[in-house]
């Protein structure tokens, strides 16, 4: 028998999963949590963070290959010889500043207290200045590339991040040698070969059709960046489901797998889930649903769709376009919502008894911000409508419904810009939910499909290491053959969704005044708040 | 030693205060509880209430008679022999439906299990598209007491409440000989008299000028409206500080008082609290500051102030115009927001480790509607800025500047309409928070004076007692002897004005666009949830 292993880095931990290459069947599991986290507030030696940071400890992901690797095969009942190649998808865009060699910075000594020199986690939000200059040269040098990212670059992605890099701290900047996606950099780990995948490179770092933005463009943000693409980013690529390499001797120790298998080229945690959907075909989306929400979905052909992350060709799939989206927040919104005297699970069976409209609020889902389509990470939350009588079920389910509200705004901005979404395929933790499936489906007026593997990210890392070991032609033979997902598990109630046509129409104009420049309050309240940090 | 009792009817609970004549001590105090509290969801036979209503029994108030005044000359250790007056005050506007002698139509057996046959509590939100009605009506034919009221007639009052009993049980309407404040009703049992106090008449009955709307316009209303006046309302007015009688034989029993005794015209909790904290010259703003809040300041003369609750002549002092506005939720916003695992005490702490702007959010103070200067209890509370960071303190802390904001909104409508504001007055259990009165000071730009009394109205009641007894020759000359404030007291910070006067900017630009018709999303979250319930 012979098995893959798909590993999927998340934030807060690391899943090892053993999979059957014949038919997908998952034999082991196995979880690291990072002993580290998210670092939010101060480094591990006491240096103080500012607001909006969001810092990760790189030796916390070796744990994984450490720790869950060898627990997996261990559950699973295999023989590590019985491996034949190894995927792994992560967060992105994280980022780790190296030397030449892949060291992280933050590893040297001189840089052990330099906030600069850490992994810096997708959810990093200190660089919206930055990106908000580069959105306003790109716009007015009018760059070709800034239509593929629908007229916006992200403050999470490699040009903000690596821009606030620079002008915080030039001297990490100077001994920095190679910023890489962590999708890269575990890759790198695995093989000893830095291979750069397609998937992030086009999405957070704005390579498209083989380049990135010039030297130019990066000398009018700041001197000292022109040479940044060149000097600290530009790396062969490697497209998704080949093999970047094989497993080299100190991952073999580590792992306790044979060296010499085949490892997969990095990827991305939501865009690996589409084959273990079994969805990569033009029009079938697939939402992530957790923690935040990603979508992504193929399409025949590049168009420009406002405020989506990004389309790149072979992006999820070689030979189509591959199109993703995101909100920056859903459950973790739910969670701060749940009072220290309850659970999810009793204001989820409160929130089941009431009917759509009975709790008569309206909430905006941008705690973290907005991703899609408003790109704006200075955006914040806002509930409207509470009363003295107001419960917490109610602002639960309320936040259950605005956060189906985003998707809607962004699988109808797809379809608006020309990309159909044939079908809605679910995955993630929150598909557990039933009131949470059925609210989508209700707000979506579409049946939902559910992926059939609680471990979406690392089955379709799995799926993928299959691929780069040559088991199957191509990922999505390999997903035809591995992937699972059930079709229209839930229906829409036409009477819940004429009740939700109205509210959509609620929260869309309060998403337009607040987010689209009506009034700009959620930007000056930041602007206020740093001030009196400051003070 | 001679001795007047105060007693200051609640939304909960009424006291009574023994208070000395000569100098204002308080020499004795009792509470008694409200047995039946406040009726929200069903009659005490059982019978459901929908959303909005708001009823009280009226035995609960004689209960106040027989145990707290009692209690009070005990506690004060007088004898019964020494009081020479009692003074009454009320929530305003709470109405009674009574036969020819005063007996509420919910003590009628027949009537036991009709809603509109018990008290209409002023908080008693039903009768919104009645006062929305009246006030279109108003406004199209040009009535000249609509000014009065700042051009709109809230759903709390007289009129309102007495259409929808009216509209929706025209039988208890029939049947119903007296439409009675609570104030003149709890008079009426205590001398056997009615006498229409000249403020409730004023403030909540539209009466302006010694008019009242007319049959034309009651009739344009409903055709049954149309005797309204004539019929249920109109009874001769008693001016503030009179005697409405003396102390009849059933009183005398229940209270244990001296039968004969003068017994003041009926009032109102918020302009008692006037002559308790020495402030009835023009300008001086009273702010009694609780679950809601209450603003009263005498003028010089009757200007048009929008959105105010009204001004009335004599009002609150005879010979002074007297103005009057109102916040619907204070002190019980706050209580909504702190968690079940903490109190005011520990959030007060931490939030007043802040800087002004630190938390990032901006609340709109309408969990219970907008009294002044929107008067419109379809609008709702708003909360914005939240982010996953944000914790029950921030919260709390914006909670009260919002108030803060909603006070400034009123001072500043007085002051542009030509009523000055010289000096505000603070009373009511909010000024025991050193925080919420600096951020009062702070947001208001001036000093605060503070009430010497922790029982504002009831000490009120007993100068109008004093006065009524004619132990001084008017409530002014009662006042200066008896009432007590501290000047200046808490003082504003430049600094954190600074910052305050950009969140204020920021929070009448919401204020106006929610409140003032550019995002009517409030007012249609309540039809869509009437509809929802209603299902």
């Amino acid at each position: 028998m012979s098995c893959v292993i798909g590993i999927d880095f998340g934030t807060l931990s690391g899943r090892a999963v053993v999979v059957r290459v014949a038919d997908g069947a998952e034999l082991g599991t196995a979880v690291h949590d990072y002993p580290h986290g998210v670092l939010t507030s101060a480094l591990p030696g006491g240096t103080r963070l500012g607001p909006g940071w969001a810092l990760q400890v790189p030796a916390d992901y070796i744990g994984v290959l450490r720790h869950a690797v060898p627990a997996a095969v261990a559950a699973a009942g295999i023989e590590p010889a019985e491996v034949v190649g190894v995927g792994t998808d992560f967060t992105a865009c994280t980022m780790v500043p190296t030397t030449a060699d892949g060291t992280p910075l933050c590893e040297l000594p001189a840089f052990a207290d330099r906030p600069h020199a850490y992994v810096k986690l997708w959810k990093h939000h200190a660089a919206q200045p930055q990106a908000d200059r580069i959105n306003r040269l790109a716009a007015s040098r009018d760059e070709p590339w800034l239509d593929r990212y629908g007229g916006l670059i992200s403050s999470e992605w490699e040009f903000a991040k690596g821009l606030q890099l620079l002008e915080e701290d030039p001297e990490v900047y100077a001994a920095m040698d190679r910023w890489v996606e962590a999708a890269d950099w575990i890759v790198w780990r695995l093989t000893g070969r830095y291979v750069r995948n397609a998937c992030t490179a086009g999405y957070k770092g704005i390579r498209q059709d083989g380049r990135y933005p010039s030297p130019e463009f990066l000398a009018e943000l700041h001197p000292g960046f022109a040479g940044f693409v060149a000097d600290k980013l530009d790396q062969p690529i490697g497209q998704l489901g080949e093999a970047a390499g094989t497993l080299g001797a100190p991952a073999a120790g580590w792992t306790g797998l044979p060296e010499g298998i085949a490892v997969a080229v990095g990827n991305v945690d939501a865009h690996v889930t589409s084959a273990a959907a079994r969805a990569l075909e033009p029009g079938q989306l697939v939402a992530i649903m957790g923690t935040s929400t990603c979508h992504v979905v193929n399409g025949d052909e590049a168009v420009a769709v406002p405020g989506m992350c990004g389309v790149v060709e072979g992006g999820i799939v070689a030979g189509l376009w591959g199109y993703e989206a995101g909100q920056s927040g859903a459950g973790d919104i739910l969670a701060h919502y749940v009072p220290p005297t309850s659970t999810h699970e009793r204001l989820t069976e409160l929130a089941a008894a009431q009917r759509p409209g009975e709790h008569g609020l309206l909430v905006l889902d941008w705690h973290s911000g907005n991703r899609s389509v408003l790109v704006d990470h200075e955006l914040s939350g806002l509930v409207l409508g509470e009363t003295l009588a107001t419960r917490p079920e109610d602002v639960y389910r309320a936040v259950v419904e605005a956060t189906a509200f985003g998707t809607r705004t962004i699988v109808e901005t797809f379809e608006r810009a020309g990309v159909p979404v044939h079908e809605f395929v679910a995955a993630g933790g929150l598909t557990k939910n039933a009131l949470i499936m059925q609210i989508y489906a209700d707000v979506l007026r579409r049946p939902l499909s559910v992926i059939g593997s609680a471990q979406g990210p690392a089955l379709g890392s799995a799926i993928h290491a299959a691929a780069a070991a040559g088991a199957y032609p191509d990922v999505r033979a390999a997903a035809a053959a591995m992937g699972r997902k059930s079709e229209a598990v839930w229906r829409p109630d036409p009477r819940a969704s004429a009740v939700y046509d109205e509210l959509f129409a609620e929260y869309t104009r309060l998403h337009d005044y607040f987010g689209r420049g009506g009034n700009t309050v959620m930007r000056r309240l930041r602007a206020i708040r740093r001030r009196a940090v400051r003070q």
